[in-house]
């Protein structure tokens, strides 16, 4: 049987998860793949810390090139997460020919080129499959199911505490407040809950994705990025209204040689599958010329979903040898498209007196933005909520149309401007 | 840059569909897979038949063998479909060598152990993504994405014909014979339906899935077939009463060293995301003991969705050469299990008189039957329908119950059970 040797960078959540699934499967695993993976080394800050695993502590060392240097280790798994020290360690790693195992999002997003020039170099393996989306195989779907395919659109929930979120806000009418206290008393989301629910998460993963379907580097700084802290109930009681879910969506496009990329909360159709999409869990919508709609569902954290994404790029890293295989990028000059084009949703509070639709529905004429509904809502103390669904429009349309919308003194307050997909 | 000289077997539909992929995104593969895919030879019954596609004749031939003994050929793939000649062509074509790609699920799945010999035999690889839900990664990624996983449940709509016929019956209350003629008309049906109404073709792919999920060779033979023939839009209206839609479910179990495996009408809750795939969609639903729930969703034929996965299992065999991964099965004597436990809904009409009930309620108390719910409807002609939910019971529990109550003077008939999936 073949052995593996194997070093882990980390051992919190994610590294217990595959200290676990090793263990527990283990025996699937030499059987159906012929295969011995043994766990040589663990990197840990503190080697004496109580462990929620049953770790041999002599294999702990918290000095990394005692793991770079071992001749013993084949691949080296990590999760410590941040960009700091791990992309140093996974480039020292490539470096000395040992293959990579990652779930680091912000250091792929980030140091994609350089790792995979490192990669080709040393013939030594770099794989991300739980980077993105946790345990739904993605990654390795994209490379090695649909290379039939010009991939056009993605449409991910790749965030789940802000799906969570958005779910609890959707089926129960709290607040976002309250379904972020209960996201965090339930740890589905952190202390300090920025990076879920202002989009970089999804952001960082949405640029792994791209540049995988599009086959263009699509760094973080191409896309547009918007959190969920301004949803408000009422715009989830509307969207519902109207026949739509709101989510935080990660949206990339490739048409006509340009692409589009953003995060942002979107209005989809009740009868789209992503609607579907409850709790925590992820989704990714890929469209292909040839293929036509798929979608992969499932855990997109915890950290046994996510062991299960690592051990499987584990066992592919050991079958591959020291054969890498490079995402080759298209020669193609690309350019980034920031006005795309969108339906939109938007709410408007107004003075309730004669004229005010007229002026409003005439300012859009004026900004080429022609409009699918309007819904009147809510009358009291002289106010009137409007509501908008817009026919297809250019972002940068919209945006003129609503600096002058706000300008108008019968318009109090432009309350939300959402996008809608299909 | 590499060359790979492959043959078709079949330019129907789906070989017309290959044809265009490789010609359309021929640039795509050249670039990312650095391989240029030549076809050399194309079987097919009538050379000077008018083809969509337009093929250069001299590559056509009526000879199977004039491809089986040419060395210019790396891989040969088949779509004619049907039990012969395709086998004998794909065992010979691999007994030469070649590997084969195939669409075949019937071929597969009853030839799938002497299959894997020949091509463990000669080297020459075997693929079938194709074989199961057209489009849809799904044979690769249970190889190669969840190996870390022990699988224990796959719940498939693998079969777009009778989805499609279900979502017009539940969307529109058509009956299921409307709802066959409108598929028939929209070329989702067959002129002779059989095969996918009765349920057959989804056994067939049941078969190949769960013995690649279970590594137990689970034959047709092993499955419990029922078709939607008997579903009335009764049924239908009664299950979204009860918050259920009505699905076609293709379900296998592995559970204490235990295989079940069956076909049949299921009810399952609107909030399971099987319920929201509609029309002739498919979706593969699968839990694995590490990664927890999954779903891959797409089109289940067609095609250029299935010409989507017959060209990157041509890419995969090119990029294997002369290896081939054996599935591996487990050697443990997995023991199959035909009386296992389910939620079940029945709708019976009964006489309307005092103690009906009662009697019916006592027959399920002495058969181990305990019922979750009841309702009765209808009243009119001195009948009533009753429709009960049942709490986890055995399937021989419910028949027995049933062939108990279907005596009783009081029982008009017994208009359906359906088993209730979560």
């Amino acid at each position: 049987m073949k052995k593996v040797g194997l070093a882990m960078l980390g051992l919190g959540t994610i590294g217990s998860g595959v200290f676990k699934v090793l263990k527990e499967n283990g025996d699937i695993i030499r059987a159906r793949e012929g295969m011995d993976i043994e766990i040589k080394k663990i990197l840990v800050r503190d080697k004496n810390k109580k462990r929620n695993v049953d770790v041999d502590k002599s294999i702990l060392t918290d000095d990394p090139s005692e793991i770079i240097n071992d001749e013993g280790i084949d691949i080296i798994a990590e999760f410590m997460g941040g960009e700091n020290p791990a992309f140093t360690l996974i480039r020292d790693a490539l470096r000395k020919g040992k293959s990579v195992v990652t779930a680091n999002k912000e250091v792929i997003a980030k140091y994609w080129d350089e790792l995979e020039e490192e990669a080709e170099k040393s013939g030594a393996g770099l794989y991300f499959e739980a980077s993105v989306a946790g345990g739904i195989p993605i990654i390795k779907p994209l490379r090695r199911s649909l290379q039939a395919n010009n991939i056009v659109k993605i449409m991910g929930i790749i965030n789940g505490t802000t799906n969570y979120i958005l779910t609890r806000m959707s089926e129960e009418g709290k607040s976002f407040e309250e379904a972020l206290l209960e996201a965090q008393r339930l740890g589905y989301a952190e202390p300090d809950p920025t990076a879920d629910i202002e989009g970089y998460d999804a952001r960082y993963k949405l640029s792994i994705l791209s540049t995988l379907c599009f086959r263009n580097r699509v760094t973080i700084d191409k896309i547009h990025c918007e959190g969920i802290t301004r949803i408000s109930p009422d715009d989830i009681r509307y969207a519902k209204e109207l026949g739509y879910g709101i989510k935080l969506l990660a949206i990339a496009k490739k048409h006509d040689g340009k692409i589009e990329a953003r995060v942002h909360p979107t209005f989809i159709p009740l009868s789209h599958p992503l609607t579907a999409v409850r709790d925590s869990y992820n989704a990714i919508f890929i469209q292909g010329d040839m293929v036509g709609d798929l979608m992969f569902y499932g855990r997109g954290a915890g950290d046994l979903p996510t062991a299960s994404a690592i051990v499987s790029d584990i066992i592919t890293a050991a079958q591959n040898g020291g054969t890498h295989h490079s995402v080759r990028l298209d020669e193609d000059k690309t350019v980034f498209e920031d006005n795309w084009k969108n339906e939109y949703y938007m709410r408007l509070v107004v003075l309730d007196k004669p004229g005010v639709l007229a002026e409003i529905a005439g300012i859009f004429g004026r900004h080429n933005v022609s409009l699918d509904s309007v819904m009147q809502k809510l009358r009291g103390n002289d106010n009137a909520t409007i509501i908008f669904i817009t026919h297809t429009a250019c972002e940068k349309w919209i945006h003129d149309a609503l600096d002058e919308i706000r300008r108008s003194p019968s318009v109090i307050s432009v309350e939300s401007m959402i996008r809608v997909e299909r």
